[in-house]
């Protein structure tokens, strides 16, 4: 297992935390500096052991930075890497966690300063809530964590970094950016879109007759809907193509409630139930 | 709180099992007759303490019932309650927890022999798991059970059934029956749709890649696909019609997506956000 002299982490989030914790707890690196733009979270990641260290000079702390990980939301990252670049010693090794990649991917292949390279990450791990205090060190245990290389990746760039993500308990599979995005839409950002117009049009004097299978399938509606919004528009060609599958299927549903076509609504639900249990929990 | 001799539970699966378990837990019954097709379930219920004698034929379990509860998938309650009603003692009350209302109050509301009543009744608790081995006393504890008394209704029955929920710990909620199937189809006839929709056009190769949003979306999909068939039968025009607004909804995010209108996009989250922040957890 690499050990690192010095982490930065860029935004102190739920994943930025958690990574900080999961690297602490491993002794990973002798110094984990916290950047961020609210001291007050900074503040709760250095008081949970998140970060050895805060600044809110981004450029001050990657100064001595190894490895650099951008944990900002997605409308951010291009920029954020791009500085981080600038001030980091030569040649270090920048990555993400963001939920899309063809276009942060696409920005930062190639070009950077000082020599320095950006490979992209993103662990499918997270939830409805966000923020350091929800930070885990467990959090990345047996998640998977894909890292989207192109033909500009050192082999040894991916290597760090998938022993960096082993070591805190990840998988990591290997995929095109585009194919990340394709993939994500229909497992994360069309679950999202479906949560967030479902429990948008229900209205407020039938909250009360919400069981639990409203409140499961809407629950990721409670997330940040400004970080949602910037991942809904960097994949929105892909996301628009999931719906219109989501709402050719749900057409047919209704036509077959129309037509009281009981063994299609049936074969519907048969469907969803062997997905679903093949799924787990 | 009135106290039974007996009452009959018809169906002895997660919903009737619970009422017994509550029923006995509470002492407001000598006698819990446990009615069902399938020896083993009733040897589940009768094992768990839920009902105190067990049958599978039901003109025998309803013959010395005070208060009949039929708890069989709703393509089967109309049936049950006429074969109830024609073998309990004359003027026995009967209810249901059927998820659907209107067709099944319209088909008993009048003219049950041994002048029986059937009063409609829906209890908002259960979840994706199902039988006997599920039930707990404190199901009800909290939840909403809607009433859907008309004009035949006896006061006295209403009465009745309302205080055996309170003291189950439910809150009861009047309604007419159309009514409550029109607020049911949107708050957990769509959700199941959607669930089971939006799952079963994930691929197999893509499951990997399935985090906390896509498995709390789609987690009441596991519920039996034959309840839920009979279900969205009983109440198709309904939910065909929460249906058509869902995916007009639906098509207005994929158009905002496809015209990059970011200012919508972010108007849509924030609306599900605001309801799903208010549903609670």
């Amino acid at each position: 297992m690499k050990h690192f002299n010095t982490i930065a982490i860029v935004g102190v989030g739920l994943i930025g935390g958690s990574v900080g914790l999961a690297v602490r707890q491993r002794g990973l690196a002798d110094c984990v500096v916290g950047i961020g733009r609210r001291q007050s979270s900074l503040r709760i990641a250095r008081q949970a052991g998140a970060v050895t260290t805060t600044t809110i000079d981004l450029a001050k702390g990657v100064a001595e930075a190894e490895l650099v990980i951008v944990c900002t939301p997605v409308g951010r990252i291009v920029e954020d890497v791009r500085t981080a670049a600038a001030h980091a010693p030569p040649g270090t090794l920048i990555t993400d966690v963001g939920s899309t990649k063809a276009q942060i991917v696409a920005a930062l292949d190639e070009g950077l300063p000082r020599n320095c390279r950006f490979l992209g990450g993103h662990p499918l791990a997270g939830g409805e809530k966000t923020g350091p205090s929800h930070a885990r060190a467990d959090l990345f245990d047996g998640r998977v964590v894909v890292l989207t290389p192109t033909k500009n990746t050192r082999a040894e760039d991916f290597d760090t970094l998938e022993k960096f993500w082993n070591s805190l308990g990840a998988v990591v599979v290997q995929m095109p950016p585009e194919e990340h995005d394709q993939a994500l839409a229909l497992t994360s950002h069309l679950p999202h879109a479906a949560a967030a117009v479902l429990v948008g049009m229900v209205p407020e004097r039938l909250f009360r007759f919400s069981g639990a299978g409203l409140l499961d399938t809407t629950r990721i509606a409670a997330g940040d809907p400004a970080l949602w919004t910037q991942i809904f528009m960097q994949n929105r060609a892909n996301l628009a193509k999931a719906l219109e599958g989501f709402i050719h299927r749900l057409t047919q549903l209704q036509t077959a409630l129309l037509q009281a076509n009981e063994s299609l609504i049936q074969q519907i639900l048969e469907v969803g139930k062997t997905n679903r249990d093949a799924l787990g929990n």
